[in-house]
């Protein structure tokens, strides 16, 4: 087997210290024992304690005082999480209820600290609550996910893997596109290109051509490529659970003066909006410096100009369009400023970066040409 | 653009059948309005209604009298949506939850049939419980889910979809197997394979190699097929919401005595279970029958036999290993017999079929021979 790009010891040492910071919160919130919920399809604060999501089902992440176990669906993969983790506790039960009721009452807790309440399904909240009717429960999901908000030394070395092997498809896809090709055809090439080097993807990968039928963000379809076309990549690899999201968009064949124009809107509006990436200037200055740019070119910018990336790609803090907080060094975010009109289809760019002491560090660096020849 | 199998008149027939069939149900409950929650990652009764969920995010389906809208968190697809589902109201929210009070609230329901409640986040439910302090709340999950147990039709020509494009990936990694690919390479060829065809992944291949370290399910990892392996592919392509889940295992090269030996006990095992599906057996007589070949020979069927199909795999009904409901024409299955002992291996042998008047179709047929040469 090759190499990781992170040892396990690595990996179980950050773990047992992102683990340590939740007590700590747990302590100060005054609870006794933590629960953590991670929905099928959206587990990230589990998966940032454990280093692992199962292909299927929910998870349960239980620690009180130096104990912590796990609960999920199938025990299939017990071995795997065991070793991708160092938790030795897993447990697999197709209904899991009774297990966490049972380790929840021989824990007799008084007070629970919840994390991922806003995902926890109501029947099995209720039953909870009705198992422990002394204890009480308390969300202290927005303090964890607070630990999350800077990338770790070792956080940041996975974004950046997730970017090269993202920047990798895109190099590949500058050699392969020609007219002919579906867009299946296309992101079936892309995912192939990620997975191969161990990849998974942090969303199916988007491939949107033409130039009359712009629609932001749909999936593909079996339309040809033909000479002339806009082809727009929205694409990322997640490598070990970080989720890499950044767009090119190619044009095959000569660029009509239409798309020349539009995309040098979408680059000077991508710059605009990068200036603004430095420690201490607010989050949504970026929409801002970019919504100008699009805006003054008589477009429109239909799409928040960019998100933060990490477990949770599109759903991780900060929204650039509504976050006042300022950059801190450490945050990982996105910059895609697009313009989707008829005539020259759609054009997005988009990469990848940390922000660091003095400015960022790109994490996709693949080439932003428009043309492919 | 090629034809889908089902035109968009075909689905939208099928789809305004199946939404008549849940207002029917919510009749029959005293209900005046229906409320259908789709989980991130589990949105099926939502599909069920909609032939539609979108690439991230909840969706809400709400229905009362005529009328039929959609809410999900992002605003991206709408187009998509519409044109998939033939619904035209459609919302787009990142926080839905006011939007979903304000619809609630202005029809003024007494009860509200709910479907989803399993999955249903506790701090949504009590915030609508809370603008709506009148109304009462039903869970219908059951009465709906029903409605998936016998497939139609049109459910059927897609599962055989699946099904066909999941045998020409097995076709395909027959011929492209060989010593020094890793199993990342070979997972993210099938990933290729169906992606082209339009297909999605019923859920992450799984590839696993190797005679000395069985585990029943895993991620594949970078070790590279040896000659003598057994590599055991468990997977599954998904066509417009439904999902195949099939496995086939090859060896590299001249298989051993103990893998044949071990091969003949699974396939004779797989044979048992098939033996029993028709209508008015139970279902778990496939795990009886199949259980009694492996143990018979020494081995332990650590894995259920089997499980529903269609768009929530290992989550369909029925779990074959505890329903003992008969089998009626339109229910879908597969049958996974596997043994995984050092030695030889992963030795898994899995089809899809569905239930006939007189026996069963099957929907996976490619090549069952462990030589791949």
């Amino acid at each position: 087997m090759t190499q990781s790009i992170v040892s396990s010891n690595e990996w179980h040492a950050e773990l047992r210290g992102r683990r340590e910071a939740v007590w700590a919160i747990a302590q100060r919130e005054a609870c006794d024992f933590v629960l953590i919920y991670g929905s099928d399809g959206h587990a990230e604060p589990f998966r940032y304690l454990t280093n692992f999501v199962p292909a299927l089902g929910e998870t349960w992440l239980l620690m009180h005082g130096g104990g912590v176990s796990c609960v999920m669906n199938f025990d299939w993969q017990v071995v795997e999480a065991q070793r991708a983790s160092g938790i030795h506790d897993w447990y697999g039960a197709f209904q899991p209820l009774p297990l966490l009721i049972d380790q929840l009452t021989s824990a007799n807790p008084r007070q629970i600290g919840v994390v991922g309440f806003e995902r926890m399904p109501v029947t099995v909240y209720n039953a909870l609550a009705d198992a422990l009717p002394v204890a009480s429960f308390k969300d202290i999901g927005a303090a964890v996910a607070r630990l999350r908000r800077r990338k770790s030394p070792l956080e940041i070395k996975l974004l950046r893997e997730a970017g090269r092997i993202t920047d990798l498809a895109f190099d590949a896809m500058r050699g392969e596109l020609k007219p002919g090709l579906t867009e299946h055809e296309v992101a079936a090439r892309v995912a192939y290109h990620m997975g191969r080097l161990g990849a998974g993807l942090s969303f199916p990968p988007t491939v949107v051509s033409g130039n009359d039928d712009p629609i932001m963000i749909r999936m593909p379809t079996e339309r040809k490529l033909e000479m002339g076309d806009s082809v727009m990549f929205d694409i990322g690899a997640e490598y070990q659970g970080y989720q890499a999201d950044a767009s090119r968009t190619f044009v095959l064949g000569k660029p009509s003066a239409d798309q020349l124009a539009v995309w040098s809107v979408v680059t000077e509006a991508y710059h605009a909006a990068l200036e603004q990436v430095r420690p201490g200037n607010p989050c949504n200055a970026t929409q801002i410096a970019g919504e100008k740019v699009i805006n003054d070119a008589g477009y429109e910018l239909i799409h928040r100009i960019g998100h933060g990336i990490g477990l949770a790609t599109s759903f991780e803090w900060p929204s650039l369009i509504t976050e006042t907080a300022p950059f801190e060094p450490g945050v990982a975010i996105c910059l895609e400023p697009g313009i989707y009109v008829k005539g020259t289809g759609n054009m997005k760019l988009e990469d990848d970066l940390v922000v660091t002491d003095d400015g960022y560090e790109l994490l996709t660096n693949s080439s932003r040409e428009l043309t492919i020849d």
